[in-house]
Parts: C-alpha cells; sequence; structure tokens
C-alpha cells in the first residue's frame, strides 16, 4: 500500500531553512547544517555529488530513493534546478502549480504541472504502484495535511539551533491531526523520526 | 561533575504550551497531552498523583528524581504552587526572581530566591554535589542559554501538533551554541534526546 511521506530535515528549533533566505541564500543561513547528513558519504570518483552515506544515513536515504514518485511545490523544483528533468530513477514527478508551465519542462516528459495538492498526490500514487511517494516542500506538506492527504512524516531531526528561519509549520492548520511515532532511527549527526498522520 | 539540565517536554511543532495559556490554563490548550508521558503511571493507593511510569519513561523519570538541586522561574515555582516548599526529597530550589519574596516561602527552608541564573545554578550545583541541577522553564532555559550556564538538553519530543502557543526557542539568542546528542531513548508516546550544549 502506497503511502505518501514528507522528508524533511529540521532543526531542533523547528527550522528547515535558516534566516535570510532568498536567492542564493535558498537554505537560509546556516540551512545547510540541516543537510549534511545526506551528503556526508564520500564524493564519487568523478567529484561533485558525494555517494551514499554509510550506516543508518544511508538506509533512510535508501528508502527515500525507492519512493515511486515524487510531489512537490514549484519553489523546490526550481531552487533544484527541476532536478533536471530526473528526480531519480526516472519516477513520475508531480509539481503543484497554478502557473504557467516554464519552457523547460516542455522537454522533461516526467514531470507534470497539477492544479492542487490532492490531486497531485492521488495521481503519483497511481504512478508509484506498491511504493511510497515523496513529498517535498513546506507549502506542500501544509497544503497535504490541511487536504488530509499526507500519510507520514519522516522527520530527520538535526542537533542545531538556527535562531530563526522558516518553520515546518508555521502555517496553523485549521484542524490538527493526530500523530503516532512508528520509528526512531539514530543516524550520524541526525535522528530520523517516522510518524504517522491519522485523521 | 554536576551538570545543569532542562528536563522540558515539546510538541513536534516545538510548543512547550498550547494556545490561549493563562491563567486556570497553565499549559495552554493541549498542553497536558506534552505531560502524559510522565503521568501514565498508575494511581497511588491514596489517589491523586501517579505513581512511576513502567519503562523507559520511568528510568528518566527516575533521573529527573534524581537530582541534586532544582533551578526555576517565578512563574513554574508559582504555577506548580511552589511544589509545597520540596520539589523533590528534599533538595535545595533556587528560583530566579528579582521581586520580593511572597509570605509563604519564609516558611520554605528549601527554597531560596536568587537574582540570576548564573548565581542560581552555580549555587544550585555547590548543593546538588556529584548530582544534575534540574533547570525548569522556557524563561530560566533562555536566560541560562545565553549565559553559557546550560549544560545539557533533556528533550521530551511528543509526537503531536499543537499549533500555537509558547515555542521553547522563541526568543533568539545572541549567540547560538553548539549541540550534540548524546542520548536517544524511545519510550512510550514519547521520544528523550539528550543533547550537550557546548560553547
Amino acid at each position: 500500500m502506497s503511502s505518501s511521506v514528507l522528508y524533511m530535515s529540521m532543526s531542533l528549533d523547528g527550522f528547515v531553512a535558516g534566516p535570510n533566505e532568498g536567492p542564493g541564500n535558498g537554505l537560509g543561513d546556516g540551512g545547510m547544517r540541516l543537510h549534511e547528513w545526506f551528503f556526508e558519504g564520500e564524493p564519487t570518483e568523478h567529484g561533485g555529488v558525494p555517494g551514499r552515506p554509510g550506516g543508518v544515513n544511508g538506509e533512510v536515504m535508501d528508502e527515500l530513493m525507492a519512493t515511486g514518485a515524487v510531489v512537490s511545490g514549484r519553489t523546490t523544483f526550481e531552487l533544484a534546478g527541476g532536478w533536471g528533468g530526473d528526480h531519480h530513477d526516472g519516477v513520475p514527478v508531480f509539481i503543484v502549480s497554478r502557473g504557467e508551465l516554464g519552457p523547460e519542462v516542455a522537454d522533461w516528459p516526467l514531470v507534470t504541472f497539477v492544479d492542487d495538492v490532492a490531486t497531485a498526490i492521488a495521481r503519483a500514487k497511481e504512478g508509484a504502484g506498491d511504493r511510497d511517494v515523496l513529498v517535498h516542500g513546506v507549502t506542500i506538506a501544509h497544503l497535504a495535511l490541511a487536504a488530509g492527504v499526507l500519510d507520514e512524516l519522516q522527520i530527520h531531526l538535526v542537533p542545531v539551533l538556527l535562531g530563526g528561519g522558516r518553520h515546518l509549520f508555521e502555517q496553523p492548520l485549521a484542524e490538527l491531526p493526530e500523530l503516532e511515532l512508528t520509528r526512531v532511527r539514530d543516524g550520524r549527526g541526525v535522528t530520523h523520526l517516522r510518524y504517522r498522520v491519522h485523521r
């Protein structure tokens, strides 16, 4: 049974991006520290992108990369350069946006723009088959929780204080879902907490 | 070596008290849910106060009750009725307050009011000997972090969203300390995360 899962790195003070977020500083001041666990692997021989981290962090990364579809907001998509049109392994990518398609996506057959988050997650689940759906981004997380279509939260809790920036839960929800902690994994420099969302 | 340790229950969205905190609603709406892990034990035969919870939660509670002194702010002290003058086991209690002593504390030899948090923690460490010092309250946590006298954070992370209220880290720190996660314990309905503060 496919599950829609938000994967999100968060500081102990609740921020998913540091202060002074903006063009050229997409993660905010210090925000890169939230993602170090993901990039702790050795650089590959081709340089640039580091390899898979070891231990628990590598296993969590494997789970993320084993998802069968991706749902993201437009801002995340654009900040990431659209992942070059292929987030991972050729799985379908659904971008929630009411805006026009940019010319770049015309050549990206894996990428589909849809109007609303519920449709995005429904179509992503169809595309993912038995695999989970990877959900990206604060705005999409909020919309998906509000629409009742987010099944799980995978919070990578990083032992750092950012002191400001963007909170994961900064927008109030009209109805607060119940959470159930289903797994704790203690990785190097990060605690992976997985929650099921009950509505 | 004695360590000053903040023990604090926090929701996944970072709140230590829910919305609409006030007289008669000291923990805010839903705030009691943050403390259920502490009160999950069976009521004692005398009723009222429940007993020690089982498992990991009981062990964490034992650590808290094994501290050799307490430092708290005046608000927490007053909300708790001054713990009747004895927080636990007759250990000394230091309340950070510039205000006047209320008449009730005249009969409480364990309770001392001091002007500033650094003095409170220094005196509490003297009183605690080899044992740790229990630190209570959001304001005191902030002051102690800012003054560089908080050694550890013991965060009891509860899988609940409160959607509003009082954030543990709502006041910005001029200098952000570094944190090191030293322990993760998975209790029933709560994840106990212990961090060392590096300055």
